[in-house]
């Protein structure tokens, strides 16, 4: 693994540049904030956006890439299938870490690893949302309280058409009466993948202490392991003898 | 849950039609000595194929269909992508249970299903495999001893690239050196999946009582479960009041 | 599986003997108004108390269950070890089904069964709450709507210091602020293991239609499996030769 | 966590000291080979045994060990109950890590923190055992082959009596014909475990470099997360109005 953390921060960057009262909270796109957190704790980090050349995604940029941090609402079906294909291969195969946030739970990366449809139930009424902590053994939680809260966002509710995740750390609960499965573990193939629900573009959540602390965590934890690159296919000649037959 | 329970076995059916030696050991084809014994199990059991008109799986045998076993091979591209869409939503939206026998891994649905390459290691060998049972509380391991052999089998090596299983009911021990994870389970949306190895086409492993059980017990488990049908997307109206703001 | 299945309703049965408001909304305790309801469902129930000789579970009435449902809670240290060990032998080595309820999350089965604390953090002040659905594939959620609501309960909140259960079900939401996995399935040697959070004994939450219906489906999937007898210890014998040395 | 981690290898120590031919392989102990080991890799590492006051895991010893690595075979029930106990909290409450390693499947620790029998086959012939990585994005699996040889060994089999592992990382094939579920991770409390198969004392398996790469693996993983510390037990204050009752 590289020291340190090569990670890039992608966000279609749309809200950002269309409304003012987004553009206030976010004057460097919430890519901008994630990024300037990141740096503080010390990774390498850069940024890319929907509108650049290849999405900012070029073969260079992956393969410089430990970790990718995945933000889209308005443009999924925008992202190129073939941005889709090369980010998936260099999660599966490459073992780059994913970390997907709020309404990416719908981008086509995020789908196309998951296998189901991604759905959810969703309301935008400034609720407040407070996030307990269920595996506090994990490293994702380290630095966390038992909770914290936030206190105006957009509600996700259950049920969530994700696979059961291979670690589930978050709970959200919300004042509208839902609950949600906020931070999950995944492993696919050779990378790791962690979605992470906070984060609508009207509020100021990519601020909030406990939730840059969830990000940097996430970043840590999905890093590529370094683990056997996998030999599939044929294998005409069997380890060992096959004397019976 | 319907009673009996309502199966279509899925065989692309290209092997015993080509093959003298195939058409040997399954002349009614794979899926027919599945059908055949499920059947006998009490079950109501149809069978469809590859070149039957839209595979032999319209919209009204779907509906009609608690569980669809599927066996393919050679064929995986020629099953068209509206078929692949249509059995997808059964499982995921529908609740249809999906048993995945052998060659499969690389069938469309079953990696739409896993998000995962789905890819391994292979060789034909006539070599001897060992299956046990690393789950004995699972109602997929009923009837079973503790390992059964399948004498000349072909080998599936780890890696197996899928998501690791909700359950990991049996692993197989082959005579080659390798291990495999050969009984999987999955739960995806309203749907579940079982992933189960043994099943070559020149061999007369469907022919095998423990296999044959496995395939009537992962059927019986992979049923609809009958849980709540999800009501996904907006929801204006919280379910409770929003006082605080 | 015995047809109808055999259960065994145990509760502690000291609450609605002492306590006249308690006795007045469960006037055959809690283990009645539950037999009662799984009786209509056509099982083959029997109860067992405390201060019953043996607490009405010898040798000969576990050899008759399929399924043990657990209720206990200020007697805990009252229940003899040796038929602690009696039960788990019962679930770990026999493949009986245990179903545990709310306070019992402390009882010595469950947590000799889970080897965590079990632990929780609990609020009496008759708040609402509100289950959600998070897996409605599974056998469990059958006949469940997406979520429904108990109107007052006692609070248990996380983090519930249990091992990360093989599958969640449940969770509960809280008008006070709290979250928890309420519905949590456990595979434990031979048995399988049901934790189900509601059922405080000063409501009348085992009249309630949906909680009766998660134990019903808790009971059915719980049920022994009929897998394999394991056979542990020397193997002195090798299954394959041993050749090269 | 600190920096570097603070590791004690326990050992019982007593094979070692009882036979030449043991002692030949391992003449400071096993715990002497591995500690040796991972102090080359930059660790703060001490060791304890058995005979020492304590068997040396003094309150003072576990306040200063992210890490504790566990060998038992002989003298399980020598270990006292309050060295388990204390060892016991200091995984679940402190979330120190333990590492588990070979015939400690039966140590006390280990099946108190299970909660199952961990029984398993075995058998003392000298064959050949092959260790294949089903998990390549997992830290455990950092730097390893796709798979490695332990040239003579005792085998273990299935059916391995534990809870079914948070990941399963690693499974052993084996010449005399079983399979094994070899590296197992489990989640308790604010601790992290690690079950790891190989290492019988007349084979010098704990100076195979892949081996001794694994523990190595086994002991960052499992070190302290710095999750919250969880608060149990009687919360009278909701964190929300309670409004409406």
């Amino acid at each position: 693994m590289a020291d340190p953390l090569r990670v890039t921060v992608w966000n279609e960057y749309l809200h950002e540049v269309a409304e003012e009262t987004i553009a206030a909270i976010y004057p460097d796109g919430m890519h901008g904030a994630i990024a300037a957190f990141l740096r503080r704790e010390g990774l390498d980090v850069r940024t890319a956006t929907l509108e650049e050349p290849e999405h900012g995604l070029t073969e260079a940029v992956l393969a410089n890439t430990d970790v990718l941090i995945w933000w889209g609402h308005l443009a999924h079906d925008r992202v190129a299938g073939e941005i889709v294909e090369r980010v998936y291969q260099g999660v599966v195969a490459g073992g780059m870490g994913l970390v997907v946030l709020h309404s990416a739970h719908f981008s086509r990366i995020f789908k196309r690893l998951m296998g189901t449809t991604c759905n959810l139930k969703w309301r935008e009424a400034g609720e407040k949302e407070r996030i307990w902590v269920v595996a506090p053994a994990h490293p994702i939680a380290a630095g966390l309280p038992e909770w914290f809260e936030i206190p105006q966002t957009e509600m996700y509710g259950e049920h969530f058409d994700i696979p059961e995740p291979d670690q589930l750390v978050l709970i959200s609960w919300f004042e509208g009466g839902e609950i949600f499965r906020s931070g999950c573990c995944f492993y696919r193939g050779r990378g790791k993948i962690f979605y992470f629900r906070p984060g609508h573009e009207t509020y100021p959540i990519y601020h909030h202490p406990h939730v840059l602390r969830v990000i940097a965590n996430a970043v840590r934890w999905a890093a590529p392991a370094g683990g056997p690159i996998v030999n599939f296919g044929h294998r005409p000649q069997p380890l060992e003898d096959i004397g019976s037959n």
